[in-house]
């Protein structure tokens, strides 16, 4: 018996989310009917996060088991003939007892605003627009509250799958200035949260953008997000931002990728911020 | 009675082409029906050009006749509210006598190429997609020999209306260079080819595109372009680029446009190449 786990990237547009539902176009769904179509068997995959309908994936897992003959290098290279806004970025053997699920230690969330026209046909699927740029330096500010170990209970939307508890760790988030272009060479401001962590709550990073926003427009004080977070009500904290901004960038299934992305990440975050932009300005 | 021109722009990537079709979602139909909601009549819009299925548009433009009450300036606020993937630009009352399609006497186009892995799941549906950047030097010295009044038979692929004359005047051929994002923050190289002229056959920029991207990959001599529209056979030139790299930019209606249009190209094209790049790299 083959454990393969597939690194996946997909355009979250033209998809009702990651889960299997009749009658609806899915990513589990129409990766698992390529995949069926390849191996010549039925497929069930097993994936690290169910992403809701819009929500896009850098770098979503999935794990498949069975008797497969085609070796897993194989099968990225089959499957992107087939696929259209998904595309399988590697294929690798793991052990038996590895779980794409139960296994991920962490991940990494990048949550996207472009300061575009309202309705802007080339980025209304891909950012959540904003019509003026907001207040980076605050953002950062209330950034640093969300860090740590705290109850999130704040921070979690109604609708989720039953949690035993709403503590998770927070190990970074990173606010990113840069410039983006749209497919049509437009030029346009970005402002990106890249939010990792151990875990997260449903929309739990929708409404973590939500409260950041709300300190960039200054409409609370950056300090204020302690208070948001020791509250324990969802009522307190900033709207769920829209699905269509949310990218699954990243998934950790150890403890050594972990302490390696947090080496990583442990500059201070001013000199980050001018380094990691996504284009010189 | 009124007579209404509108600018438009559209991702082309959820359409049948402009044209309405009976059971598929073209721009026409969304748009005529769209209209018709707001205004409560029946509309029948006359457009400028009809862009094939794929095809993106920043500058389409159309018509509308009608004793409409509304004013022209409500038009584009009222339907961008319904409308997704199309965007009104602008709504302004035009004589009796102007028509989108027969009193246009020039267009701009532009087809974009990005160097970036194919398939790339963001990029797919608004650019052609390269795996090694092509040579910008060739394509612009192929690019001159565009420029001018020819016979391009050579450039004209089967299918489109009848023609009269294949001959036709091209302004100017524009190759830029420059850098793009894609929705998701990644960096790619772009190569545009900004094609000007009074009129175009059918194909006839995706064909011009595919035979500059030959002499930049350096199969053909740049020099060897004058032979292809000599020849007037459409054997000689290069293949068809794909539908989704080609942005139909702007109508010119009068010749004023017009030579404002020509005098702001006049300069040296080095000059512009450099200056007009979408990003600072």
């Amino acid at each position: 018996m083959k454990n393969i786990l597939l690194k996946i990237a997909y355009d979250g547009s033209g998809f009702h989310g990651w889960q299997r539902q009749p009658d609806q176009r899915t990513v589990q769904g129409t990766l698992e009917e390529a995949l069926e179509h390849i191996i010549g068997a039925p497929i069930t995959l097993e994936g690290t996060s169910r992403t809701d309908a819009g929500v896009h994936a850098l770098g979503q897992c999935a794990t498949m088991r069975g008797d497969f003959g085609i070796p897993a290098a194989r099968i990225p290279i089959a499957a992107n003939n087939i696929l259209q806004d998904i595309a399988i970025l590697s294929a690798e053997e793991k052990p038996e007892g590895f779980h794409a699920r139960f296994g991920a230690v962490g991940k990494t969330y990048v949550y996207r605003f472009a300061v575009a026209p309202r309705g802007d046909i080339f980025l209304r699927n891909y950012a959540c627009l904003l019509a003026k740029a907001p207040n980076i330096g605050k953002m950062s500010e209330a950034a640093k509250h969300i860090e740590g170990t705290h109850d999130f209970a704040s921070f979690q939307a109604a609708g989720g799958a039953e949690r035993e508890t709403t503590v998770r760790t927070i190990f970074d988030v990173r606010i990113k200035e840069g410039a983006g272009t749209d497919p049509a060479g437009g030029v346009y401001e970005t402002v990106i949260a890249e939010v990792a962590g151990d875990g997260f709550l449903y929309n739990m990073v929708r409404i973590i953008a939500g409260t950041l926003l709300e300190a960039g427009y200054e409409r609370i004080a950056p300090k204020e997000t302690a208070g948001i977070i020791a509250a324990k009500s969802r009522a307190l904290a900033g709207p769920t931002m829209p699905p269509q901004g949310l990218y699954l960038k990243e998934v950790y299934f150890d403890d050594d990728a972990l302490t390696a992305y947090r080496n990583m990440h442990s500059e201070p975050h001013e000199t980050l911020n001018r380094c990691t932009s996504t284009m010189t300005r």
